[in-house]
């Protein structure tokens, strides 16, 4: 038996998020199914973070229990050749046998695209939430910074959603503005559901002059769903990184 | 009566074309439903090139004689609201009323993106050409060198095409390469139907060493599409810019 971890990039536009559903097309059930085809059965591919529909990832991490001899970059190769253009395995390496995707990652790197322009762009219109209005990002970065830390982030939380705890960590978030493209980089130990995409809207409506100085705080301290912006749409939010 | 010119930027991806085709959706035909839209009336739209099915644009230029008195900046903004994602109108000017954007086309200057790896990238996959094969630059740039100039182009014309003469001038070829990025920018008096990708995909078989040195003066003045390369993919190409 081997334990082989793959690292997987995905355009998730055209995908209802990674995991797996009845009727819908999603990145696990294309990687399940380029494995099936390779080796002939279905193993079950276990991905480190259930991204939601329309996000995207750079670096998911997955991995497969199976009995094979083939060599890890054949087996890369081999998936390669299945999987739609879409979705690619960046890399496959064989692991201890008691490595997990999901259970032992320590922290996830997402990022967050806005394109901050009147001006519409086809290229990036996939890829990023495009903002029209004029951010005053200094302040963005001021109310950000009362984020990093442990914290009870039910206020960013799906209001649907109940997952056990709201409790998170947040390392760091760094916000960075090159001409009209403003990336929102956020690390952490884990997220609740919706709640990057949470943190960005009400970013943004801090940016835009509808909360005043030192909201952040007030809406973190609120654990109250109502009291934060707008979810920001799954287009701009990539998965970059997960770290064991 | 005024004449206004539009530079109109889109991904081609979900489009036949520029040109409005029946029953088939084309970048024409969108921009002509939007002026329709905003001006209670139908408008032929002249665009310079007729980009092919998949082909993108960073500035197609097309024009428009209408009666009206709304502002240029309030007539981008309107049609901008009514247009896809995928399609935006980047700048409006009024022109003097004996500007057309087709028959007063100066030069046109087309980049051509490869992407050279064997990992496949899925945020390019719509963008760019993927060759997996290690290609020689320099032997394709001293070889793209043959076409600058004034030359009939027949070997690189689409073999069910026949415009009235094949005689085309190019101005420059340039290729750079940066990572795993190949980008061929062509600057012409025109070109034949097909004829920057018939161009590329020789250019990639010379780069593979699939041709010898030389072999792109041959390959000319032969002036038979048989011993050209192959109709590089309509995704990697891009309408630059038109000059008048």
């Amino acid at each position: 038996m081997r334990n082989i971890k793959f690292t997987i990039t995905y355009d998730g536009t055209n995908y209802k998020g990674w995991q797996r559903q009845k009727d819908s097309p999603t990145v696990q059930a294309e990687v399940e199914a380029a494995v099936a085809k390779v080796f002939g059965k279905h193993h079950h591919v276990w991905g480190a973070s259930r991204t939601d529909a329309g996000v995207h990832a750079r670096a998911q991490i997955a991995h497969i229990k199976i009995k094979t001899s083939i060599p890890v970059e054949n087996i890369k190769k081999a998936i390669n050749t299945i999987l739609p253009e879409d979705i690619g395995v960046v890399d496959a390496q064989d692991m201890p046998l008691d490595f997990h995707a999901q259970f032992q990652a320590k922290s996830k790197l997402y990022c967050y695209h806005i394109l901050n322009s009147r001006d519409r762009d086809p290229f990036t219109c996939r890829y990023a939430w495009r903002v029209p209005y004029k951010l005053n990002v200094s302040l963005m970065k001021e109310e950000a910074a009362f984020l990093v830390g442990e914290h009870d982030f039910k206020s960013f939380q799906a209001s649907d959603k109940r997952e056990r705890s709201s409790v998170r960590e947040i390392f760091s978030i760094n916000i960075e503005k090159k001409k009209t493209a403003l990336v929102v980089e956020i690390q952490g130990s884990g997220f609740l559901y919706n709640m990057v995409r949470n943190v960005v809207g009400t970013l943004v409506e801090i940016g835009r002059g509808h909360f005043s100085s030192g909201s952040m705080c007030e809406v973190l301290y609120a654990r109250d769903r109502t009291k934060a912006g707008p979810t920001a749409p799954a287009k701009g939010l990539f998965l970059m990184d997960v770290v064991y």
